[in-house]
């Protein structure tokens, strides 16, 4: 197609303003708009460069070698470097987040997340949500929404799979605008698109080579059996996060303002009020990431995770650090003689060191925020993430 | 070539200094320095990286597809991903800010830009410029300086045209160096060194297929019919500029310190004397993206922009929204039945909302500031940029 | 592999904290654990994306052509864009700081470092380190360690050699863990693992062409018959470091904490103690950007660097500025005509311009501070770096 268009002439002076025609689109739902049954088909999609991807690992050290390492990823049995699931649980879920939880007041808790096969350099990522339930309780109070979202590659391949629980307020007198998105499905819409999530989806790692690699690449201290049921792993460093978080807000495609917005964060009442909040999926990247050199090094996948709770807001200044609790070790005995899996409990806090935070709480920094109050415990400020998930790890190389 | 260099020996302690030999090579060029016809050829180059564009279109927002998913590119006909105009843009003009404007005063405006093909990954620009009109006031006074400047790829076809004006003050009486840029053609200069402008350019979009992508990939209410001229679009969500600007000004490679060197701007008097200013291609850039979901979603091509002014500078801090106004919707029969032009008016403002901003200032927001004086109106001290912009916009699809 | 994980049930609750078994991991080695001639291997690898490359580059504004256009490095004889010396210097001595630093009280000094062959994209790099020598001082007192690093590229080329000086405490009466990193060689381990340090190593850059790049790509003012020793070079412009700093220091992969860990910071005592410290090699790096444009943008290749010293620590905030004096200039007939050796004394500031600095300093900003005391002069508390680095520099072409 080509063309030559005709000059640009000023327009503005002799153009109208109709005030009386001002639109003031809106994205994000209200709790009435949520119906369950509906399912969306987000916009856009999401391109995995190479680039972005060691990006994403190095934003967030990832230690493991097949994020960082395109000869490490090869030598495992992946065809090239492999996307980090955290950068893909960020994208998908970011993804979302102009139709799901634009207007949503909190998320509340992530689970039965499954990362089901490797998202690779030149894939492109779309997602979809449906709605699994509402729960209102009237009296213009918020409610609670359950969604679940899938991650889906340019094959039409799910690549990732999770709930998650948002708390929603009710529309305003004030009426908005409908939401531009693209149009619900409605209660019955299933039929119309269909949504491929999968209790018990299979895991497809290809031509996995858990034993390919130089052992030198990864640490001598984290193989399956240096897990064991109830240890506590105190990660050395922590991390303060900066203004930076604004700009990965944008990154990564999450589109709601109390993540990049001080005039809209200012001009809210309540906990979220005043400096913008670091978007909850940069806080786990970070945290996972503090966690990776003592935890995951070996680790040849990540399965999922569940019960993932945002316990306390960060902001820019804040300083985070990390603690792992193992909670399981299984062998794998399907998986051949070299994995096992092992599942972690992840706990971060903020304002003092992963080792002030165990010496002061002790084993109550590992009991659910949620849970507190029926133990008659205290809650925990300084405590601002959980989660638990299961990570497939690398047996110890026997010496030859 | 391959050869074994001695050791390097230490040599300071030894080597006299010459501080009678003190060289502090200065750029860009002081009023007398633009001479009508000049020619200069910028330095260095700018390589498009598939990476490095996907990342401009993020750290915008920029919502088209066309930016941010590779299949969605190709689907509209496109090679591959495309870098969008406004990162060409905001490349070009920095790769001729060491030559021409690294000793401006200020960035005056912007007309005519015409975006006259895509640019791919892989692409290399180059920069030139040609100084059109220089006025005088005489006095030690600044002057303005008119001049027109060219994106050229590695196949020597333009990309971009677009002219500027800037302010320049004349050299101060204590003699800097000379440029130590590529030495000027000189008023004859131009039969040395072409300089394709052409201001009847032809768009070349090849092989564009307005209807090959599929409609779920971006808004449903963006379409060339959802534009009416007079209709205003307020934008929901505003961006708090950080200190990213400095890092993102490097990354563009403007060279002006005034983007971010706080010595330099300590040192200044007036206006922009303080903490440094974000670079105004930023500040265009980061109000497009606020601006893209509800007006360029569906929009396949930038055809250009003018009667651009940066009414107020933005510093680390400020949040700044942006609001649409139609200036003009026009079919385009010789494109074909799917796709109109739209021309809207862009304004931005710092420190309120976009809303607040409608709802403060009314029409007199859409009056340009340097008009605001003959009209007897007060400048608004929150709005900072204008401009107008005419896009490609595709019409709604039939339902079949 | 394919298989599918049974669901993922809630452990944490029914599963005993175990307080008795809390592991801390321990990274970098305390005085005792250096012992002359241990090899160590370090862990993870870095590969060379060439978005990455160029984001290196215009991330600390390096000027030349090589870098930032791929055009113009094929131009001159190499395959492709070419990793910035500076960008493998920052990555390889980051790779082996999880070993070797993470314990450091300070980077006392870099000798010796050459740039023996291109990076390219795709080359994946690893590092090695040997010990070199270690003096204590007794008395727990720090003590000083000597260690020479080797980056290696996935042929087992090495790309580059240097050593590196540093203090380091004795371990603390209250035992931490033993490293977690790969078993140490032992004293007689250079058997075990080679270690391929060569003084004489040959410089290997394939088919440069030094004249086979267009001349508008670079300065006119820059080549080997610009620079005569004693040469003063004031560069005009300075650089705010922002808390950028932080994420490049993971960006880079550096683990000490001290460049992005507040509470630790805060927790110091001495000089180090408050906000989070540059990394020097990132404060080298925007040095080193400085000033390109007035000294290497017509060089081909970074041969070295030696006698490097960061004098003060810089901190976010700081606006640092550069200084370069010519202490050689030296021609190089065994590679031909067109190419000249010129040495420089490279001097950073921070807190004034650099031609403030030379005004205020004049001859004494060129002494080294740890000479200072011998020659009875006072210490420059604003200079932050000083290093004398090597580059191969093309000669002015000939008129035709």
């Amino acid at each position: 197609m080509k063309f030559t268009p005709p000059p640009q002439p000023e327009l503005a002076p002799a153009t109208p303003v109709r005030l009386d025609r001002v639109r003031a689109p809106q994205y994000g739902r209200y709790l009435e708009a949520f119906v369950p049954g509906q399912v969306f088909v987000h916009p856009r999609g999401f391109t995995f460069h190479p680039a972005t991807m060691l990006d994403f690992a190095r934003t967030f050290m990832q230690c493991s070698p097949i994020y960082l390492n395109a000869e490490a990823a090869k030598a495992h049995g992946f065809p090239s470097l492999v996307a980090s699931p955290q950068m893909v649980f960020n994208v998908v879920l970011s993804l979302g987040v102009q139709n799901d939880s634009e207007k949503a007041i909190a998320n509340l808790g992530y689970y039965g997340a499954r990362f089901l096969r490797p998202v690779l350099p030149g894939d492109t990522l779309r997602a979809m949500t449906r709605v699994v339930d509402r729960h209102d309780r009237g009296g213009g109070k918020p409610g609670i929404v359950r969604v679940q979202t899938l991650g889906i590659n340019q094959r039409g391949e799910v690549v990732l799979q999770y709930e998650r629980k948002i708390m929603v307020g009710p529309e305003p007198r004030a009426a908005a605008s409908a939401p531009a998105q693209a149009a619900p499905q409605g209660a019955g819409g299933a039929a119309a698109t269909p949504f491929p999530w999968d209790d018990a989806a299979a895991v497809d790692l290809g031509e996995l080579r858990p034993r390919g690699a130089d052992p030198s690449l990864s640490g001598a201290n984290t193989y399956f059996e240096d897990f064991e049921p109830g240890n506590v792993i105190v990660h050395a460093n922590g991390r303060t996060i900066t203004d930076e978080h604004v700009a990965l807000t944008y990154k990564v495609g999450n589109t709601h303002p109390l993540h990049f917005d001080r005039v809209y964060s200012k001009g809210l009442t309540g906990a979220m009020s005043g400096e913008p909040i670091v978007y909850g999926g940069l806080v786990f990247a970070w945290l996972e990431g503090l966690a990776s050199r003592d935890v995951s090094e070996n680790a040849v996948w990540e399965l999922g995770f569940t019960e993932g709770y945002h316990t306390q807001p960060a902001v820019s200044g804040d300083t985070v650090a990390a603690v792992s609790r193992v909670l399981a070790a299984e062998p794998a005995p399907v998986l051949g003689d070299d994995l096992g899996i092992v599942t972690f409990q992840l706990v971060g806090v903020k304002g003092l060191s992963a080792a002030a935070a165990v010496e002061t709480h002790g084993a109550d920094l590992f009991v659910k925020e949620n849970d507190k109050k029926d133990k008659g415990k205290d809650k925990i400020a300084a405590k601002i993430f959980e989660i638990e998930r299961r990570l497939l790890i690398k047996r110890r190389p026997k010496r030859s």
